[in-house]
């Protein structure tokens, strides 16, 4: 069975953390926002790759869900004696991750190429595909005014109201090498936990995507990433909210009705199953809040489990 | 009293810390090799800037001559998963050093400007000038072919014979602003005691830099590297047998005799002042070993005492 991820951030790196329990990595294709990427002292960071990466070759720092564990800080230190702003935590060990890409991107590489790189350095047997390998850069628009996403979401610790989110470049981008195929060719394919607006939108806004999504044979099973109208992590309920979605399970199905075939929501949210049915999209209510390994690979079964 | 000095690698750096206790450090300018800048995980190095700012910033690993004290290798460890060899020692707090100086490169600054950027970040208040904003690279050939510096200088740990050395670029590469200018116009030139082949000589082989030194009013006072026949520190002695030099300080006063008006040499080589002398350079005997801030600082007013 193959099955493809569409992912961004870490309910994505949880949600395959379970899936890799479950099936092969050779059989798991994930597709990754790069909306996020951002140049940070010269280097170029792709933090949803990187997430995915770091977590899934058991390396992330587990308390705080992102970084490497035992990481230090001592460049970045250095780098404040420069004037520059350190808010985004750019480690030692992770620093090396973004030279090597950076250098690579110089060379000419795609992030297509850096990316498998930097993947099967870190051991990871499944296919890991950066959305493009065009830029796509997400802004953030907020009473203050544009903000790039990390300035949004790391430095600003989203804080702001989001009056609207725009994905630059996403009309030129062209899917990357591998995207539509592994869509097609999918017996599953799955949209991961994450918020539907900066971390899937940008997956799902390329061009080509949303209508393979659309006419893929697989089956297109999502897990909602809110439950009881909170997101677990992140500003997606916030974010929903003010950009005039429902902020709960049936307003994820909303999003999502014209490609997706079965929602996963929570057992919390059994009274939305309704709403979610009415969207036009199957639902299954199981338990979905990834606290530990068991609940990681039961949620990837239940996922494994929609196919009919 | 205006002071110009020639300046390669760990010498010069401890010369300089002997100056800086005798005169103003806003009457210095240094001018320095940048022959064995390289690039490494497509970092900009400069060796031989980055040791006269760290020396002079009091924050260089006194122990070993090089690099950061208290410095920690995260990064470089890191590095190791992506395949780089890691032979050249770049720490963490070091790397932002080279980070800093890249972006400031890409974003079309010359070194100079980032020279400037680092030495003021450091607190110097000396002018620090590379020898060039073209890019010079030292190529060292041995009997198994041509080596760049580093490869030669760290990855072997100057092991080979040296056949011959060319600079690539030299040729083309004009002197960066304030050179010409610094030598004209100084009381004195200081050559600091470094190697005069590979640290003075992509100096004083950019075009006008040795014209320059031929007709400056300012006293040109070298000190040399050579105690005894040997180098305190490096291939020099080597280096200039297998070249057909005379490895000691006469063969030091030969290098430069046509525009230096005086060499000072160690007391243990009191023997070769005639040799100096025939060589038509003003000998000075004085004691050259720089053990401790009092030596540097007799050193440096030695060389200051030549101006006659």
């Amino acid at each position: 069975m193959k099955i493809t991820t569409l992912a961004g951030g870490v309910g994505a790196a949880r949600f395959l953390e379970g899936l890799v329990q479950a099936v092969r990595q050779e059989d798991i294709t994930v597709i990754s926002n790069i909306g996020d990427d951002e140049e940070f002292f010269g280097l170029h960071v792709s933090p949803d790759i990187d997430i995915v990466i770091y977590t899934l070759a058991g390396a992330v720092d587990a308390a705080q869900g992102w970084g490497l564990t035992g990481e230090t800080y001592h460049a970045l230190d250095a780098l404040k004696r420069f004037g520059y702003e350190t808010w985004f935590n750019l480690g030692d060990m992770d620093m090396a991750t973004h030279a090597h890409r950076t250098q690579m991107l110089r060379a000419g590489a795609t992030i297509s190429d850096a990316t498998r790189s930097i993947a099967e350095a870190f051991g990871l047997r499944l296919t890991l595909l950066p959305v493009s390998d065009d830029r796509i850069r997400t802004i953030v628009r907020t009473p203050d005014g544009e903000l790039p996403f990390q300035e949004y979401f790391v430095k600003r610790r989203t804080a702001d109201d989001v009056l609207s989110v725009r994905f630059d470049g996403i009309e030129a981008a062209k899917p990357a090498p591998g995207v539509l195929e592994a869509i097609a060719s999918a017996d599953i394919v799955a949209v991961a936990p994450s918020n539907p607006i900066v971390s899937i939108g940008p997956v799902i806004g390329v061009a080509g995507v949303r209508e393979a999504l659309r006419s893929t044979p697989a089956t297109v099973v999502g897990v909602s990433p809110i439950i009881g109208g909170k997101t677990v992590k992140g500003p997606a309920d916030r974010m929903m909210a003010s950009l005039g979605m429902t902020p709960s399970a049936a307003g994820v199905a909303e999003a999502y009705a014209d490609f997706l075939d079965v929602l996963v929501i929570d057992d919390e949210d059994r009274a939305l199953a309704g709403a979610v049915e009415a969207a036009g999209v199957r639902c299954i209510v199981a338990p979905t809040l990834m606290t530990g390994p068991a609940e990681k690979l039961a949620l990837a079964e239940t996922v494994l489990g929609a196919v009919q």
